[in-house]
């Protein structure tokens, strides 16, 4: 069961290996705010799932430490496990579905993991682990559903505590509940009157569904880049854990959570990844009641794979205005790139790429397509433009 | 005249607005390094500037406070001094010039500077600065030719000695030589043992060439995107401290830094500028003589516009054979573009966006040309799907 001598404990345990993570006071991030950042994503090997897995590896016996352990994932877990088992000293095998980003795999390797890359889905890298642990009797590391892991994830909450004593609210990431079960049980023992909120995808509520339904539910599918907390079944342990210390849990659209990893980014120049930035982001977009208290948002990760950011980044600036995509019906005849050229230049728009294409069958015979991708100022210099385009007489599609 | 007293005064002075940024231990980023961070590119105003700043505004009589204070920059020293003479509760001026990105503009406003855009170039905005500075009786902030400005810089130097006592090199970035001044002279103070080298930019040598030369040169242009650091002419009271206590200058080049901010960005989770990822990388390609030595790279800042990120991340993908082009010259006949297409999903590329081109004038009248992104593993695997492509008979241009 857990207890806070458990989270103590593991608090002790993990001196050696981890970092205790700077909690950094963020007021400008969202106005008239009282917001902290507490950075799991600068934590060795980028997430927070080292906590839990080195403290469950830490009370093995010496008999099963010798038989090594085993654990099923694609992303922090699997870093967190091997990085875990190679500071104990013992041997690690991590199963990962095989369309994994190869980003993940190589990290896995670097911290000394045995790796056996499985053909298809988590689940079918799941069931390869199952049966590779009943062969070797190896102890599975659990992701979330396991007391000692909880414990371990626990310590971040002892860690705020102390960090910022008067804190009013901890925002958490939720996927299966580890996290979330750990910090929550060490905070409301420590102040009942602190509140905890869970953040989940909008694509993944598994939590939240089954605390509102008081009972756990399976999801049919999961659908959200923040692939963190895109959990199917909430564990057994985590739900009854969530049930009791948890205030509420809301959730976050993916275009929410790229516009809070491309804030994080600008303005506190940390990286995030999905799930990490989700707490901020129901921070942002004004998901909670905190108004006027001082709330701690928990980055759990920051594991992002950098073609994952470029698109992130880039979906952000089109939404903020300050990248624009135009496509203008011209008429075939000579001057007319010249002219749009022309203004979008004296209205200081950077123009990035430009596409002219001929070719399209449902056109008039002269006419063609000009695609313009452009750096503008806002959105109000991205309408200025195409107004004056059209009082010019060209034609946006 | 500058003195260790001066600096563990501003050290205690700046309490009341700066951060005592991290020393992250970071060995995995560089094989067999003992490598630290310090991470100024955390710090308020995200860059170290606001610490020479709010020292030497806190050092001005009454009477000068009355008068508020001014100064010229396009960057972070505006920032510095935007938020540092608001904290002290005087008004602050200062001069931009009119190309800045509008982002430095808006964060300068937002710390609470009035803010002047002057046509032209930093040159033009300085003169502008110098008349206003002559009418109102404000005082100027030099960015780094002053001695109180240089000991808000030391503070660094005694954090660093603070953190990690037994460090044996500090490398700092160099452009005027405020920052590398302060702590060199803080550190050197301490323990003459520690070495502390400089880096600047390729394109932006001027200390390097004034420390060589023994006299303080000019450069007749600066050529790189690493702005904080694009200095004509060092300071002279810079050159004189750096003549006396930096072991070393070197530089690196724009390339170099692109490679240390992806890396940092993706292996730290942090983001950094061009200035601010430059004695990084000055480590991460081996410029200097640190094997085996205990070495904290100064991270200067991280305020780098999105845009310029997301172009240093392109780069840095292509790179290291991430996200790869490919020209392909086709004849134009059906089924070409699908038997491209199927070698390269075949061999697991991941196709970005596809331009289909036939009108080169250079090139027989029935071919034509096929571009194509995509994302790819690394660059064995960018050359495996050239060869198999050759290999079926494709031309690549």
């Amino acid at each position: 069961m857990l207890t806070l001598d458990k989270i103590y404990h593991a608090s002790y345990i993990l001196k050696e290996v981890i970092r205790p993570t700077d909690l950094i006071k963020a007021p400008d991030l969202i106005p008239d705010s009282k917001l902290y950042l507490k950075t799991e994503n600068l934590q060795v090997t980028g997430s927070f799932k080292v906590r839990g897995a080195y403290y469950k590896i830490s009370q093995l016996t010496e008999a099963e430490k010798a038989k090594g352990v085993i654990a099923c994932s694609a992303g922090n877990h699997a870093q967190g496990v091997a990085l875990a088992a190679t500071k104990s000293g013992i041997r690690s095998l991590i199963c990962i579905p095989d369309n994994a980003p190869i980003s993940k795999v190589e990290a896995t390797k670097k911290f000394g993991a045995e790796v056996c890359l499985v053909e298809g889905t988590y689940d079918d890298a799941y069931k390869k682990a199952t049966e590779l642990q009943a062969e070797s009797g190896a102890t599975f590391i659990h992701p979330f559903d396991d007391d000692m892991v909880i414990a371990g994830q626990g310590t971040i909450g002892l860690e705020i505590l102390d960090q910022q004593p008067d804190i009013d609210a901890v925002i958490v990431p939720v996927g299966g509940g580890g996290l979330i079960s750990g910090v929550a049980f060490a905070i409301k023992s420590l102040n009942p009157n602190v509140k905890v909120y869970g953040v989940q995808a909008a694509g993944a509520p598994s939590m939240k569904n089954s605390l509102e339904h008081k009972k756990i539910e399976t999801l049919p599918n999961v659908h959200t880049f923040q692939d963190g907390i895109a959990v199917k079944t909430p564990g057994e342990n985590t739900f009854k854990i969530c049930s009791k210390y948890v205030d509420d849990v809301i959730t976050v659209t993916d275009d929410e959570v790229s516009a809070a990893i491309l804030t994080l980014l600008e303005k506190q120049k940390m990286i995030t990844e999905g799930a990490g930035a989700a707490a901020f982001a129901a921070a942002l977009f004004n998901k909670l009641p905190i108004k006027g208290k001082r709330v701690c948002c928990l980055l759990s990760g920051g594991n992002i794979d950098v073609t994952i950011l470029s698109r992130v980044i880039n979906r952000g600036l089109q939404m903020s205005g300050r990248l624009a995509e135009l496509t203008i019906a011209l008429t075939d005849k000579p001057g007319q790139l010249m002219g749009v050229s022309d203004i979008i230049a004296k209205l200081g728009g950077n123009v990035v790429s430009i596409n002219h294409d001929r070719a399209d069958v449902d056109m008039d015979i002269n006419a063609c397509y000009l695609r313009i991708s452009m750096e503008t100022r806002n959105q109000q210099h991205v309408d200025e433009i195409k107004k004056t385009l059209v009082n010019n007489g060209y034609k946006l599609v």
